[in-house]
């Protein structure tokens, strides 16, 4: 290993178990509040960009929305797994994408991916376990682990690679208590989109491991660099995996908090009835999305045009240009890939150039009462002395938010300072 | 205690933590595929009256979540404890029945009551601790308590006293350990409705007890006998009380996922800055119901008028005393209560007089196969050898499942056999 990775390392922490992105979020709007009243707030924080028309979900799906509440049939209890016709829709939209066909008794709907999460991680838990959670990640999961009493230990993201999983990381912490190893494809936060190669040693690695895959695909399709996206389901026939997504990232929905997981194991490895009753159990305590929202699932996806799709799309790589291009103008901000896919990139701070700034919690604070933009501390995902931006907002905000940047860094420049 | 009490209790069992009510009537409703052609399935087995006309929602209930979906504005994440707004709304909704004003900050919107449930017994939980839950009871408290390692410690209803908290039992089971006493009221499976006194008793026991009293009123106000509602929530200046409600039964939506749970702590006894950092943290990692449907909260509230309500208590009343009345027809049936609210009742088996029924789940399993009647085995809500039926069904349906459970118990009494 390089003498520069191990500095690295260093720089790298735990998730914080007891601080959300939510709650880092929260603190820093509370810091612009009133200081800077002729700047407007721009939140570079959250992978949610709704509040922008450019990013819209289409009339279409709202409307399918409305009508499945209007009618008046589905205003009952969904079934604690989901309706049918919605479990057999996102089987059917899987499936299009991976080389068998997934079961719709396979698919669980959850409120949101991130209750995916929370029903994945609690039913792979026992006493004793532990998962394998990539740095930087996602705090989601640090938080369910931690409130399910699970061993969390973090394996690193290469940020020299690609962001590519550390496998030899991955073999050395995995053990015999190992449940499961937690993979974020398109990435949140890195923005990487992994190559055929990378999946198939991840799940080969996992399979030599003996531990279930989970991927996180909630960026699913979300892509605009050069790798295509792969479903890690597609490597179901080499180790079983469970694919969580929903329709909040891809259909521009977050609010609808309409989710699912899917259990991909081909080969009967890893599942057992015991198992599965454990999860119809947990999902019965959990229910999941309004009833409404679920029935109009197969109108959504069906008729969803590949227009739509593709203006997502379009809109997030000019967005991700333009961020990764302007980052690069300032000197004491160091983005090491280009984005690939999603909504985020990872930045690097340095702050050796910078005046009067102690850490990445004290540069994202400054900046949020300075400038009033907010992006987060990379210590909320695991990376300290990093910055987590967002680049799905609308390209002009986005332009005005990284020239406040600019101007902040300029500000706190040692060579301004001192001049 | 008489000697029939002691009975009584011998037949009380815990409540299953492996099998739920939906798994019960899956497994009920899989008895009559394909025997009764002719004779349609008729559920009395769960709380949701909203297949049927007379307990559809208002039509302006159901606008104003269109408009709110439509509009557009409500597509992102809600915030994790729930809209502002939202709140608010539920916040004034609760104080007009209590005298003090709820605070919007102490109101939690939830994925359903369900949701309300699984928080409210998570973050009550540490290591060690246990949780007095009422027998007969509902078993999503039991699943949950049992998911989040918190030990379950049953006291009794008490079907002479019209299904009161045994208070004795409650005092001899708590100990410093003890971290919350769940109320639920109106009850359900027991259709009691307490008195003022009574639930002062319970909060008096509570305080010295000194553990918090959950009390789960998602049936607040669908009462019709003698007895007012009173949300126990009035007497959170004896004892804190978390209060857990939902839209789902007073406007007939269980579908649309939207409930709450409220910190009633007037005293300040109970909360604290650390506690409530970890309601915040949990609730991060729950989310709660679609950001449009919370939307819609305020106006749902203030739309829905008095005669939609009415409507639905005066055919709830009917169909209580329609299925009180038929039950009495019944000799081996005894409802040990006239129902004074929410949508069921417990109803115990003259085993003794009944020929090849050996407990309650055989009667519910033949009853589904012979009648195509579906029905609660006691045994899922902790009381062996009664049943829950619910009385929230359409008048005519409701009169022909009682009719086809006469002639059930008709068919398979001793007499008749023998005769």
């Amino acid at each position: 290993m390089e003498k520069g990775n191990d500095h690295e390392r260093k720089k790298m922490t735990e998730i914080p178990k007891n601080i959300t992105i939510r709650s880092v979020l929260g603190l820093l709007m509370a810091k612009t509040d009133g200081d800077h009243e002729k700047k407007k707030v721009i939140s570079l924080g959250i992978g949610d960009p709704t509040a922008y028309s450019c990013f819209h979900t289409a009339d279409a799906a709202k409307q399918v929305v409305a009508d499945s509440l209007v009618c008046g049939k589905y205003n009952g209890y969904p079934p604690a797994v989901g309706l049918p016709q919605t479990r057999e829709a996102i089987a059917d939209y899987l499936s299009s994408d991976i080389p068998y066909k997934v079961s719709a008794n396979d698919v669980y709907i959850t409120a949101g991916c991130t209750q995916a999460i929370e029903i994945v991680v609690t039913i792979l838990g026992r006493p004793g376990a532990n998962i394998l959670l990539p740095r930087p990640g996602f705090s989601i999961y640090s938080l369910c682990a931690a409130f399910r009493n699970l061993e969390i230990r973090y394996y690193d993201l290469l940020p020299e690679k690609g962001w590519e999983v550390d496998l030899s990381a991955v073999e050395s912490l995995a053990n015999e208590n190992t449940v499961g190893l937690v993979v974020i494809n398109p990435g949140n936060p890195c923005a990487n989109v992994y190559s055929y190669q990378h999946l198939e040693k991840i799940a080969q690695t996992a399979k030599r491991l003996q531990t279930v895959v989970v991927a996180d695909e909630v960026y699913g399709h979300l892509i605009f660099g050069e790798n295509p996206f792969i479903p890690m389901a597609a490597f179901s026939y080499i180790v079983p995996v469970i694919t969580l997504g929903s329709l909040s990232k891809r259909w521009l929905v977050p609010g609808w908090r309409l989710g699912w997981f899917v259990i991909n194991d081909p080969n009967a490895i890893f599942v057992n009835p015991k198992f599965m009753e454990r999860i119809r159990n947990y999902c019965d305590i959990c229910r999941g999305p309004a009833t409404f929202i679920q029935a109009a699932v197969p109108a959504i996806i069906m008729q969803t045009t590949e227009t739509f799709y593709q203006k997502t799309i379009n809109m997030l790589k000019q967005t991700s240009i333009l961020c990764y291009e302007k980052l690069k103008e300032i000197p004491w901000l160091i983005c090491p890939c280009k984005p690939q896919g999603a909504m985020f990139l990872m930045v690097k701070l340095n702050l050796a150039e910078l005046e009067d700034i102690s850490d990445d919690l004290d540069f994202c604070f400054k900046l949020a009462k300075e400038e009033s933009v907010i992006i987060l501390p990379g210590v909320a995902v695991g990376m300290r002395n990093w910055v987590r931006i967002t680049f799905a907002v609308e390209p002009s905000c986005l332009e005005e938010a990284l020239a406040r940047l600019k101007c902040f860094c300029l500000n706190h420049n040692k060579q301004h300072t001192h001049s």
